[in-house]
């Protein structure tokens, strides 16, 4: 049984947390951290908690939160995260950490996309990224881990075992993403609004969202060269899921049967990966921590469709399996 | 050719205005005003209207606005609106007001629902009250018109010719609406924020929606006798549209076909309002200035439902009509 | 350990079941039988269901399915279902039926709402209706569940204590019902094509729905009078999710708090019933097998706000409630 | 006055057209046919059209058209368009043809991306493809217009001009197209049954859907070389709506500015495409004929970002707006 704590409890990743660290059978929720005025109890904040957790969220300082509990789910903005975690990790907290902060390696690289100097540049590079399928091993024994961003989760997927197998090129991907609107968070905004964004699909931060590094990043790892991808997000009028096609080069002769082949290999064992043969849409992933994956050659290119559900592979789910990896439980375990 | 100004540009029901005057060949479109900072154009605000209006949205004074226009639209919030109409009529131009502020006759009853006093309670319960249906000849030579609100329309054009006719009984009215989510306005909230109104429907402001006097008062003006309706808005996950659903009591033995027969001899000549036979849905009146209205009984009671879009009948639709009437146009023209 | 099979396996009740299912740790799905041409694997009908059940859709006969389990879950369409049940139970499973087959007590009722003769009228009025928080000691032993409507629960569970306590009038009852789509099942028609529903809301079966008589049935139970309701379901743009409002006549001096209060006593220790202060949405409930309950004052008429999920506590999930008490398990097992 | 008829009254293009004539100074709809039993009035088939239309969808030859209406939109599907426009030529009526039976010049790719030979060869590469844009002098002395599909339009309008001004080469390119569900037709199935498609998003046809022949015809034609896109459409959950997003290579440097400031230039005196320099929303262009077009420079590559409404400027609008240059009417009139 491990006690666990959320810090940033008033979003929509805390709120799927919660449900599912609920259903984990070796976990017990020992307190919720917020800034809201009042401290108010959990299902004033989330009325669908209502009967089911009976805790406030509450104004704790690190050390506060690391006596109530051994595993810290931090579900803070960037910038934020990386000033808490440090007293986190020194008050003997293990970290599960939500932001996009620990998950560059390059602290200048951090601060030419988010328009910030990193708070703890001295960790950057040697956090693992916690995408147990291509880092298990370095999550066992972590104290800190990154949880990826859903859309980079949406795409390293795909593309991770086609480059290091050379089966596609480096140069020249394209990621063309659609998210549901909960990727936003859960501040009211114009875009947002519900009228404005019902009926209605249009890309965003068009050459400038601040996922591109990471996808970068960890695809160049694979490929063993440096990998700078075309990614477009849009929105797409829906609650959840992310879909994300890409459009690459084949190294050579390369048949669909080929490509799916090395994905079915690469993912043979995996519990949440489904390489499948028809093309999936997001609600098949909706709920679940799957990322289902397929691919295509199309006029000598090379496609793959992935998709998953934004806020459980791509956020709280993978931040559960990743937790289960740290303690030793079952991976699957409340997922 | 009449010179139009509106006040408040920047919401749906000014955007929706907007789109219908574009479309009106008496009409040109002089002035737009809001208090947004930068005076932005019209198309920064709404893109839609991109290459269509080539107009700023200005800080207009009312004898700025009156100077521009014969006739203007204000589009502003209640309390507000009552503060500034005055000006504008003493300015000479006329008005249809959007607003709440002089729908109800009785200052005492504003005060009530609306927890203020009223900035201009002398002119209450002098003012008509723009709903065609029922008052258009005092339309025709009114400088200014009180604008129906949405869910007003969507009950009283069904009940108010029943009650006259003495075909239902004045108690126990209950009138249970499903509104989308444009009702709301433009102003970002939690409760209109994409991801906790999509895929959910709740009752809201049950007992104390401000809606619920002015369908008191037309309805027991339609009666002869005072009415208190039971009224439930419910908000439902779309863009736009009201159904209305009411249920009351007959006044001895009444069959469907007179209920309906009622309704279709009432409405015979209006352009406007729709009795049909099938059940309507609310896309059947999308985009249009329709109001739809059936009647069924069951099991002794007497069932209305009514559909129409909130942006037009409800809205903006209802002020065009209201103007043309003002002005002597063709009652249809730009709708 | 009980072995399960699903009789109807390629529904959207199916579906939420055998996910539920998946994640009891008492059942064993051994057996899914629906009537489909070649006999597919469950993933080809079902694409999320992927790499979680090895199944295939077969062709089997009651004598077969009871070989196969213990317990059968019966998903059919009225008039079917009656026609297979005495087979299933015949042949020594038990069988919890989510048809409206022996929902009702009396065969002529049912001819009258489902225009056919009923196929196994003798067995009617001897089955337990399967709602725990009503008839959880008759459950305990019965070898046939009657599995209730989503629209019944959704109006029993507010009503039905009121009317037990005399707090409401047994007469003038309205019901008023708010539904997503999957409620209609899986099979495409025009009214339930994306376009045609999509961004409206109707009425339907204004006055004839199925689901009346057997509200009417469990309330006159309850009241220990004859009960008939006026109900309107209506069909909203949301996948799951029903809403119900009601409006009745209070028996006296009846105050919110009087009306809350027996709700909460009466549910205090029920683990899927919760009765709440504020207005609940569709979406507090979705995904799980909650029916959560408020209660108003509006001008002397007590209202009851409601809402659950059409597929977990409105179907699959009272369901395997149902399956929980038969068979001695925890009740909120898998749930 | 022009006397219109439509043959392939029941479907959601027909719809969208009558609304459009119906506000068309200039036209008078003297016929509507198609083939369902017992004729059925037009409200009974599109309910929004209640008491604005009074006609029946009758059975009606190609001679009997043509004798009551000078034009004739056909919205029919493939295949059996072409063996119907012949005779309603040969009868002297002019006709837009809303399938893709007159789009491609050559028989064999026609035969080989729609499975069937084609039923009147003789006439393809002979017949003007009705994008105004590219064709308009063409269009004016036309008999036979072929209206393009929604995708097509919404890809070579923004490609057709960087590639006639070689601004970016013509191999490579990528084609991520995001439609609404309306574009899939009215006939119910279950890939558009509402809680199958409703908060999900998939890719379709990859590889193989049956637009990409025709945008590479016309984008071929501009650029003066053969070009072979890659198309991938994805279903979103809306109605309507095409928002489509293409990458492509510079030839040589190229600046934003230089991109966008082509497209401003080509499109400088279009009444029906806007060049704008934020990133637009599907909803921009709902219910309007607008196609909104933007450009941007990501890594080297050039994005263009374009959304149309697919049944108007996709469709319905742009047969309007094909039929005024035919007869000589305002482009824009009716639009």
């Amino acid at each position: 049984m491990t006690r666990v704590a959320i810090l940033g409890a008033a979003g929509y990743t805390a709120l799927e947390l919660i449900k599912i660290l609920l259903r984990h059978p070796q976990v017990e929720v020992t307190a919720l951290a917020d800034r809201l005025e009042g401290q108010p109890h959990v299902a004033a904040v989330h009325p669908s908690l209502t009967g089911r957790l009976d805790l406030r969220l509450e104004h704790l300082s690190p050390a506060e939160l690391a006596a109530r509990a051994e595993c810290v789910f931090a579900c803070l903005p960037h910038g934020v995260s990386a000033s808490i975690v440090p007293q986190l990790l020194d008050a003997s907290a293990r970290v599960v950490d939500f932001s996009a902060d620990y998950r560059l390696a390059d602290p200048e690289v951090f601060a030419t996309w988010y328009n910030q100097k990193h708070p703890d540049p001295g960790r950057l590079g040697k956090v693992v990224y916690g995408l147990p399928e291509l880092f298990r091993q370095r999550i066992v024994a972590a104290d800190l881990v990154a949880n990826p961003g859903c859309f980079p989760t949406s795409a390293i997927l795909p593309l991770a075992p086609l480059l290091r197998e050379k089966i596609i090129k480096p140069e020249g991907i394209v990621v063309d993403s659609k998210t549901g609107v909960s990727g936003a968070g859960r501040t009211p905004r114009l875009t947002t609004h519900y009228p404005e964004c019902n009926e209605s699909i249009s890309a965003y931060n068009v050459g400038r969202h601040r996922h591109t590094p990471e996808i970068d990043q960890y695809l160049s790892e694979a490929a063993g060269t440096r990998i700078e991808v075309v990614f477009t997000p849009h929105l797409a009028p829906m609650d959840r899921g992310i879909l994300t096609t890409t459009y690459s080069w084949p190294n050579g002769e390369v048949g669909e049967e080929k490509v799916l082949g090395a994905l079915r290999e690469f993912y043979a064992d995996e519990p949440f990966v489904r390489v499948v043969d028809h093309l999936p849409g997001t609600k098949d992933s909706l709920g679940t921590n799957f990322c289902d994956i397929t691919a295509r050659m199309v006029r000598g290119r090379v496609l793959t469709i992935s998709c998953l559900d934004n806020l459980l592979k791509g956020a709280s789910g993978a931040a559960v399996q990743n937790f289960n990896i740290m303690y030793g439980y079952p991976e699957t375990m409340g997922l």
